[in-house]
């Protein structure tokens, strides 16, 4: 055993969520913690019958190998659905199908960062995606976020203080897991930094189909007129996470890499599972499924708004989202977060430390994120509850 | 668009095989190209059937978000099959479910290997690993390939040239595209020169469940007292290639990484083929399964070589596979391959040239891959006919 892991993934230690996850099997637990979408937001019934029809008519295809950069059925209408609703053109870019909305992260940064660069990151972010940057030996820098998005003042000095500075990485929508959207205008703004400073933009949309209130903000992939922005979005929220199907729309020059990337990470995506997306988004009315799924969170974050309005003590401030799965909460500055998420959990409620969140790990937090997608209506009332007495009997 | 690619993307082309089989859509073509297993082999009427199960039983936990390490009902089986068939042990090792053999390849190296490592490989040997170890900005060094197995010799002497090599890549059982086994006493020998030189060898398994004829060898990973072998293996070519499913059989200091890498890649694998694999393998007879695909290729190969018997003429050279999907063909060295390789096309049979496997991209190559996986029985010799009438014609 004289080797040595690499340098980039030796001080790497698995993702906080994706081991709470692992922690969540605990009937007795209301879950939080985790980003799961409901499990009514997947229409089993629908897929059910569409793939007993590809085994019936069209199993050796759907068995077989495909083309990395996707299943041309899926990759039409997902093309489609990007340019018609997403800002996407295909005017100098170019659309793959990815396992999952966090492979084209990651295969956005292969491409772009040699080890040393720094992608620069609003503070909190997905845990994901810093994980991914720092797996490539890329250097997360963590930039100040505000209620309307990433500090400009920062965002610019963040970029004149780090000279490797590759790429920015943004949730301008329904940001996990701070559950605010960017502005429009800080999104031409962003976008106009990124271009003067020759910053490819990263941005990701999980949760784009998902909003319950207010109106549409274009994408800045809309703004896209210099083919600087790789715009990722998934079907986890919409479909079904556990099939792992996302998509990628990136300007040419970096979309050639990003296939020669994922053709050596997992040849391609499950070819069934592309087929099948296929043939619901054609026959099913997506948006009326889409809908419901809206309502199904609106209602659910209404309940949980609610519970905390009521419960929570004064002194805690919280989001009160438009769309997404997320509340992000953050205590008087006096209560110790772990204190607060170790009594909760021993009270049965998970949440997530925003520590977990930090572009720096080291750095403290008092924000933890609560999510009411999978918890029943009930649970999110008892849960609401439960955490405010603890947060009450820490401050 | 002041942006550069990373230096480890920036020269990498697509794989000259996944190019190929995209223009393979031309039903005239006889397909000895691509590494497609024979649709014969996927079981789809059984998945049917399981797969309407899960949907009627268990559809919400098949759709939503799994563990990285794997779907723990396959996991089990996975692991009691390593164990029993290929020497793998739960002592010191773990297990994990990826998304195909080609993720286990793709993860060892970025767990491995600094920007700047080598990786020792068989010369010729399978171009995804070879792409997948140039994508994390590792070396690739061609070490010459015997009958049976590497050339001692010239790997001890790539040991002393190289002080950065990290990983041993091999294929021992039924080489791609070499078509050969590597004997036990190379197999022991390869270990010892592993060991002592702290190289991590990554035994690259995909065909091992295919052996037609001869003896099983034990493999690498049996041997492995030190905790030095990682094993990738694979469903693709005993239950389907597009669901893509594989697993890994790591040493526990490598596996821990390897799940952080994976979980930043895909956060998992498909989840509901995981829970179908599982389900086959213990409701079916798995085993009786796999030797009906050991019947379907040894008959086909044996038509493949019988073909080659008759009609190719002396002076070209020839695998006899004991297993596995591959024959390696070998022109004499005054005949062009580039034209061999054109002609057989504009007669409608696509082959592989071997330049495609080359650790040195840039090496000249008087070898081609056939396969006789896909292709009828009427194909096999007709392609065969062909494609001796070419090399003939160019002699």
């Amino acid at each position: 055993m004289g080797y040595e892991i690499s340098e980039k993934l030796a001080s790497m230690k698995p993702s906080a969520i994706r081991e709470i996850f692992k922690s969540l099997t605990d009937p007795r637990i209301i879950a939080f913690a985790a980003g799961n979408p409901a499990a009514e937001s997947f229409p089993a019934q629908s897929l059910a019958s569409i793939s007993a029809e590809i085994f019936a008519t069209d199993a050796a295809k759907a068995l077989q190998y495909g083309i990395t950069e996707g299943y041309p059925g899926l990759l039409s209408v997902i093309k489609d659905r990007l340019c018609k609703k997403f800002g996407c053109s295909e005017d100098g870019n170019s659309f793959m199908i990815v396992s999952g909305g966090q492979q084209g992260i990651e295969l956005t940064c292969k491409v772009m960062c040699n080890e040393g660069d720094v992608v620069l990151c609003e503070n909190p972010s997905f845990i994901g995606a810093l994980n991914a940057f720092r797996s490539n030996g890329a250097r997360t820098v963590g930039v100040e976020l505000d209620a309307d998005g990433i500090n400009i003042e920062s965002l610019e000095k963040a970029v004149r203080d780090n000279p490797r500075a590759k790429m920015l990485y943004l949730i301008p929508t329904f940001h996990n897991p701070a559950g605010i959207c960017t502005s429009l205008e800080k999104r031409r703004k962003i976008y106009e930094i990124a271009k003067k400073n020759s910053l490819v933009i990263l941005e990701d949309n999980p949760y784009g189909e998902l909003r319950f209130a207010g109106e549409e903000i274009p994408t800045i992939k809309s703004m896209d007129t210099d083919g600087i922005v790789v715009y990722c979005g998934s079907l986890s929220k919409v479909l079904s996470a556990g099939m792992r199907v996302g998509f990628v729309c990136a300007p040419d020059r970096i979309f050639s890499k990003m296939v020669v990337a994922k053709q050596v990470e997992d040849v391609h995506t499950n070819q069934f599972f592309q087929m099948l997306c296929a043939e619901y988004i054609k026959r099913f009315d997506f948006d009326a499924h889409i809908e419901q799924i809206r309502a199904l969170y609106r209602k659910k974050c209404g309940i949980m708004l609610e519970a905390l309005d009521r419960y929570m003590p004064d002194g805690v401030a919280y989001t009160r989202p438009q769309g997404g799965l997320f509340i992000w909460c953050t205590l008087p500055e006096k209560v110790s977060l772990d204190e607060f998420v170790k009594k909760s959990l021993d009270r049965f409620v998970a949440v997530v430390p925003g520590t977990a969140f930090n572009c720096d790990e080291s750095a403290p937090s008092s924000s933890f994120r609560i999510t009411y997608s999978t918890p029943t209506e009930q649970q999110i009332v008892d849960g609401v509850r439960i955490i405010s007495e603890v947060a009450g009997s820490l401050m």
